[in-house]
């Protein structure tokens, strides 16, 4: 899969797909993060991306124009199977999504920054909104980025151990049960002995007890469908 | 205001703090990002921070001691208002959140990663779990950045422009009405013309319009309280 994320501040996120399990997603080739900066996309002598809004409220808007032909170029490159724009007026990111997106083969996510981006962007050329919450955000880089990392992940291949993605909280509707490792006992804080016994059975039971048990204190509404 | 985040993999989120709002906030001096490395707290040969979890499930554990080393060294340093540790089953992160988080002094954030944290560490060393969304992410460095963002940007004199935070989505319950800029007419998509009237009155008047038309579509929960 390819995630294409565009933004006029790449750095701030560049970091983050070179590091652990995204970086190993691109070297095993299973996944392809391309950061493009708006700004090369630009014509104008200062490169400019923003400018004031029309009707002066506060704060810059982002140009449509560099957005436009950066889009249009990538789109006679590939099919794209959606143009997402990350912001807080959008449809929720959840893992339900995450594991649809994971099935694309490739992806467009375009972040806001500043006041905002000229709305004619989101009328046009984008295929959807998408929030990963109710706060607001510098930019949308953060949010491209859970995006692609909460997606890439579940690609077949990608986390080391195959349960580990599939165990996950929400995979199966319930949160995770709790984990411990060594010491078993520290400061007095001790294992659950159930973990120490070595039977398997009864541990698969407790585990599952548990995450029952703290989905219906914690999330009760992951319950009611 | 002071943040510490404690990570195994300092390189995922450094770059974001050097960039855009987040750099200018603590060049002025309005907040101070501290990323610890929770390797640097281990004190075996290996300095392993993770092993493998009691009663056999997938994955690796993050060991407590190396954790309660480092926040017992900082709580030693100064008084902290909250020990966040990042995991989707929390409570969820929102712009009110943000808004009384950023009235804080000292805050520490821990990122969960590989498959969970020893559960000792939730019991007895951190005073809240928050959660930025119902998404699992390979670890809690972009949710602590995306915590850090929210509440930094709400803190007086951080961005240039004290209108923009008051105006943003949420602030005021309502999502953001849309926003404009040159050119008023790009292929034929053409600006609202009220916005060009130069007719003050009218163009809050229609902001407000549009902001209520937008929340009822998009999000009209947010109208019930």
């Amino acid at each position: 899969m390819r995630i294409d994320i565009l933004t006029v501040l790449p750095e701030m996120i560049e970091g983050f797909f070179n590091c652990s399990i995204m970086a190993r997603a691109q070297k095993k080739g299973l996944a392809e993060i391309v950061i493009h900066n708006i700004r090369d996309y630009t014509t104008d002598k200062h490169h400019k991306t923003d400018d004031y809004p029309f009707g002066g409220s506060a704060g810059m808007v982002m140009k449509i124009e560099p957005i436009d032909r950066l889009i249009t170029k990538l789109k006679s490159e590939r099919d794209y199977d959606d143009v997402i724009f990350t912001s807080p007026d959008g449809e929720r990111f959840d893992q339900r999504m995450a594991n649809s997106l994971s099935l694309c083969n490739n992806l467009i996510i375009l972040c806001g920054h500043f006041k905002g981006i000229d709305y004619r962007v989101r009328e046009h050329l984008i295929t959807r909104e998408v929030s990963i919450g109710d706060y607001v955000l510098t930019g949308g880089e953060l949010a491209a980025a859970a995006i692609a990392d909460a997606t890439v992940r579940l690609i077949p291949g990608v986390l080391g151990d195959v349960g580990s993605a599939l165990d996950d909280s929400f995979q199966d509707g319930l949160l995770d049960h709790p984990v411990y490792t060594r010491p078993a006992d520290y400061k007095g804080w001790c294992v659950p002995e159930i973990l120490l016994s070595g039977n398997e059975a009864l541990i698969r039971e407790w585990e599952l007890n548990q995450q029952i048990a703290r989905t219906r204190r914690l999330r009760p509404d992951l319950l009611k469908d």
